[in-house]
């Protein structure tokens, strides 16, 4: 009779992330915002009634896989490739001040005896690891939040998005360094030629693919199920070679197959497809996922105390790093704070970096609780400023729509009711 | 790095399931027969590239339940109503005379010496037994067969699909009575009031729900994201429901919910969003599961002569029952032939009924062999016989299409890729 359990798990994940986004949205927040605390009150935080099991864990990583392979089809590559500098002026700054934000404030409540460390490792080495933690930004939410107040094809948008791509691989790179001056085993030569290797390779594979895509298409006079089929297990391909073979996360590779995808004629009529997938089963069971990982550790005074000023620091760090580094590239004041804004989240990449360092004895208990905080109110709190914080950003109008109707791809009707949700 | 390869699996479904389901087009056999056929070949059955993890199988389930919930959602409710007397006669005639055939030739094969049985059971019981397990029609090959060639709202298809519902229910109590004789714990009175009243359940819910929905849709004046997503909730709660409290078929609740829906005004919207959520994603790793689950045991001389003998029987037993049910009930003979043709899948259904079987103590080790057999070759020949015996069977034009365009439901884009496939 439980091997049934997962279609109940499944219509309360649909059911309650729908009810709450409707809800959040009536207070003027995205729905993002509802999905995510359907998951929180679900889940082991609250209610207990929903835990995570191995295909809400499988379907949610399809889900977040579709959901940057779609944020990959909306881009404009040429405006992309305009703000590659911005973007990785804005990543690295991005990283280094949250980086020494988090070091320094746990080195001081470390020296201070406020809250115990790990015996095994260097007090320092501890430090800079929670630094880490804070470096990586989830993107995913931000996407999210940006397509569905209509946001994503702004200045500011295009920015974020080629920022967070970067971001992933700056977080790798830090992620390997630390954890190399703890295990000797891990060679940085090797991971940076591994990171340079996946890009060659998507480049090239994307390429390839898109030459003989394109060729189909025409050939095909008209846009068929077989040609978003193919576009799918392309993105999958590339997701799995990027984590399997590189070591680079796989959304990174959904969304570089999204950008080839852009760029053939039926990109309108693969979009169209790929939404229905994405809002009516796998956005859902993701964005509950990340609610359903919220699991609060019981915490000290001291604890509780460390973790408010960490998440003070997350935000700001990332507020002061981003937006200085879009200062720095003539974006206007409004648009920094608006980059600032959006790549505040830290979402799942930050557990998974912690889970790493607990493993390698960098992280000891007493700082599990504090990170998890740390990705929970970036998390809720990214959506909710955005959608403020972005009025009045004009969006980019693509000068490409003529030249994409030339192959037939009937997709008004999806098109028309994408903003109904 | 394993626990991507899910990532790899689903990339290889879909790519092999559409490749191989364009060859069988190309022969003009039904784009399914190679979906399937894909499944066998990657599986353990031949190259043991793929094997059925927990995710393709609950993924499968979510697959075939969408596949039914589409199936009601086309479904023309009045005319399966017209039918309703002769889909009784069918699935009954459909259930006797494949149990008889089954249980005699089991019999013969026993008593003669030429297979040994299991000693701790009664032959008689045993011989029963391997008929119930012939009696089980599955529909979902059938069904999406029909729906591919465009032959599903034909008074065949209809026949077919409602006999289809009561063969499930005849299935159950066909299983129940005989477990019952060999384990007293089963009592069938107790089945049967469960089957009436999921059937009671099933339709005063959904007479609820449709009551409720169809104020909803008129109050939003158009069809929204939502919508989709109410429609799910409610299929996948009766689906559960169906197989948790009452023991019948999840597929059998998820029928019903689709021919609720596709009583509302936004039928067309829900069902070119359901299309592509099958097509794109769930289809494919359905009919790949049926295939992965085909394992040929080692068998003796015996034992082969008896599958093939049986095979024939299954085949055969159906088109007579189904048949002689729809000549009785004044098909014309072509049509008649139809039903039979349509009705011979066995799928799934069997598989699971002999595994019950083998639990109870009712099928020895060397009956699981050939049952694996006749659901492989019945699940391979029907959609392979369907498309020639159809030709020429009239499409029922609905009359409801005028009165559905009342909601603006934009869809006539997915509904005019449908058939590209």
């Amino acid at each position: 009779m439980d091997s049934y359990g997962f279609l109940l798990d499944l219509a309360l994940i649909l059911l309650s992330t729908k009810l709450l986004g409707l809800i959040t949205k009536r207070f003027r927040m995205p729905q993002v915002v509802g999905a995510l605390l359907a998951g929180v009150i679900l889940g082991p935080a609250c209610l207990g009634v929903l835990k995570e099991t191995s295909l809400i864990a499988d379907m949610a990583e399809i889900g977040v896989i579709v959901l940057m392979f779609c944020a990959g089809l909306e881009t404009d590559v040429k405006e992309l490739k305009k703000c590659g500098k911005a973007s990785l002026v804005i990543a690295v700054l991005g990283v280094i001040i949250p980086w020494i934000g988090g070091a320094a404030v746990t080195y001081a409540f470390i020296s201070n005896g406020t809250i115990e460390s790990n015996a095994e490792a260097s007090v320092l080495l501890q430090s800079i690891f929670v630094g880490v933690i804070l470096t990586a930004t989830s993107v995913s939410i931000t996407v999210e939040t940006l397509r569905e107040i209509g946001k994503l094809k702004t200045e500011s948008g295009n920015a974020i998005l080629g920022a967070a791509i970067i971001d992933d691989v700056l977080g790798i790179i830090a992620l390997t360094i630390v954890t190399s001056m703890a295990d000797t085993s891990v060679s940085i030569a090797i991971v940076l030629l591994k990171i340079l290797g996946f890009f060659v390779f998507a480049i090239v594979c994307g390429f390839i693919f898109f030459k003989l895509y394109q060729m189909w298409i025409v050939q095909s006079k008209k846009a068929m199920h077989r040609h978003a089929i193919a576009a799918f297990v392309f993105c999958l391909l590339v997701s799995y070679c990027a984590e399997v073979f590189f070591g680079v996360a796989d959304i990174t590779g959904a969304f570089i197959a999204g950008l080839f995808i852009s760029c053939t004629s039926i990109k309108q009529f693969v979009t169209a497809k790929f939404d229905v997938l994405s809002y009516l089963l796998l956005s859902p069971i993701f964005f509950a996922s990340i609610g359903l990982k919220v699991e609060l550790p019981t915490m000290t005074g001291a604890v509780i105390a460390f973790s408010v000023i960490l998440v003070v620091v997350a935000v700001i760090s990332k507020i002061i790093g981003c937006g200085l580094g879009a200062k720095l590239c003539r974006y206007t004041n409004k648009q920094s704070f608006r980059i600032g804004i959006g790549m505040i989240s830290r979402g799942e990449v930050a557990l998974i970096v912690a889970n790493k360092g607990e493993a390698a004895g960098l992280l000891g208990d007493n700082f599990m609780g504090p990170v998890v905080l740390v990705v929970v109110a970036t998390t809720i709190i990214t959506p909710i400023l955005l959608k403020p914080v972005f009025k009045g950003e004009a969006v980019i109008e693509s000068n490409e729509e003529a030249a994409e109707t030339e192959v037939n791809a009937p997709v008004a009707g999806d098109i028309g009711t994408a903003e109904s949700k």
